[in-house]
């Protein structure tokens, strides 16, 4: 059974329909890493890269371009160039504070210093930067250049949102927005552009990014308290590390004058104490959170499959379609 | 008497010749750093900008383009763009390790955590790039992308070669191009591009650029041995923090077998004691390694008036001209 029989899951199918340009995106990746001034670049850089992950970001502008008839080679770029800023914004998001430490965040960056997190990050904005200039399309470097500045307000923006009680499910949308959805929309627009699609495909491959990367923000929030053991993270790591997302939100929206002693305590003040993660696990419960977030993520999933509509039947559009379903299939 | 009088220092001559055009810079910096969704953004940016720099980077590139006759208004945006690198660039150079706290290393990031300074740069970034994609030009996105990869190669050679005794004079260069001259080339380079200059001048915008930030950086570190009293540093601050400059290149390249062990214990080892910033500063007096660079520094000057020759005649050549002279005046 190979991965492109039918029990394969989307992403593979894509991979393997798109197997050569993704060949040809890993051997640009590795040539655009190495460095004659700075050996030790690839170094840091191989390990997150090369760590197999699932690709899907390069993958949508891969799929977007050839379903929208590209036929020429520069997707391969602009899809190198949106692994690197993926790449880049996890080595910043490594950098941690002192104080981050102390409250026991798990630190992704043990491997290497800040300092070197935060430089090799810039190497592959700048690298991406050039690969996105070589296809001589304005219009790209013009959503690239909106993609970059909308993920890092969103970044900003969740630094200050995160321990506030006030903040609510629209500052939640737009941090998440930031974070994670613009790459996974400006990947997909960006296909559809360097292939000339018309405008209402272009938006609407806009459209089906954006909801993706939404969903699977949302899902990932949720099984921060549904999935602790399977993937080797505890049940309400974000709260421990104080940082309210949705399914909390909820919570606090609809918390009693004592629950919200409770919200303040743990999250505003960071005074956490044995049997607090599960009392907040049960308040969530209480106000049906997560199941509110849960009917949320779906709805984005369904708008995403909406969006491709737009687009030429095929076997492209069907596996896009079965991505989004993917994205959600843990919550479903 | 007026800021341009004679006396008058070069860059307050060239601030009063583009007076105009830097208010323009101003606005436009002030206007794109404001952010709606974060604004935390302008607050942390604010304190840098505002900082009262001389502004010698957005200068270079209002001076190169008003020199080559451009009248239209995209000098502007790429000075700003320029700004925003630099300033980016502090941010990112603010965030510091655990271990370089405890070396005693100044923190100038005591007033935002290491996040903030990373996700701003992050964001002035992307705020530049959008700047540049505004002027429509895609060799001056060419030339700041190479720029920016230049640049982040620079800080991250430095990590690995600046503790490292074999470090030699061409690894001190690459570094220096990095982090200090490849901005104010680029910084030079675009104002000629954006004014349609011939081909020869702007090579040789770029070569006064290069050569210029050059200079600034060894009288930088030239200064750091020199001139401890007089701006509020201490001297040898370079050695304390065991980053290897070149008048200590000089000075381990013509150790002897004692002094060696000296440079070993003390910057490769980090194993540094009292006495030793004084027995330091003796042995590069012993080999005369800070007159070899105040006259290499005094050389790269001369490079960079050399390079004016091929601008035309005017008030902004002879500005950019005393420009060179001001910048190794401390030391000349």
């Amino acid at each position: 059974m190979g991965l492109d029989a039918p029990t394969a899951k989307p992403h593979e199918r894509l991979a393997t329909a798109l197997a050569t340009e993704l060949t040809a995106v890993d051997a640009l990746i590795r040539q655009r890493m190495s460095s004659e001034h700075a050996p030790r670049i690839p170094e840091v850089t191989a390990h997150l890269i090369e760590a197999g992950g699932k690709r899907v970001r390069p993958m949508l502008t891969l799929a977007a371009a050839r379903m929208c008839g590209y036929e020429g080679e520069d997707h391969t770029k602009l899809a190198a160039t949106v692994e690197f800023i993926h790449t880049a914004t996890l080595l910043h998001d490594d950098v941690v504070d002192e104080s981050d430490r102390r409250r026991g965040r798990p630190t992704a960056n043990l491997l290497w210093d800040n300092k070197s997190s935060v430089l090799v990050g810039d190497y592959l904005f700048a690298r991406s930067f050039q690969l996105m200039v070589e296809t001589g399309s304005l219009r790209v470097l013009d959503i690239l250049a909106n993609a970059s500045a909308t993920i890092s307000e969103g970044e900003v923006l969740q630094l200050t949102a995160a321990q506030n009680l006030s903040t609510g499910p629209e500052t939640y949308l737009k941090v998440v927005r930031g974070k994670t959805a613009a790459l996974f929309s400006a990947a997909a627009e960006v296909g559809g552009v360097i292939a000339g699609a018309p405008e209402p495909l272009v938006r609407a491959l806009w459209t089906y990014g954006d909801a993706l990367g939404i969903a699977f923000q949302m899902v990932d929030d949720l099984l921060d308290w549904t999935d602790g053991d399977t993937i080797g993270k505890n049940t309400g790591d974000d709260f421990r590390e104080r940082k309210l997302t949705l399914p909390m939100i909820h919570a606090v929206a609809a918390a009693s004058i004592e629950e919200r002693t409770f919200w303040t305590r743990t999250i505003e003040k960071g005074d956490q104490r044995e049997g607090d993660v599960a009392r907040a696990r049960e308040l969530l419960e209480r106000h049906g959170a997560l199941e509110e977030v849960r009917k949320e993520a779906l709805g984005w999933a369904d708008r995403a499959k909406d969006a491709l509509r737009e687009a030429p039947e095929g076997e492209l559009r069907d596996m896009l379609h079965d991505l989004a379903d993917y994205v959600v299939a843990r919550i479903s």
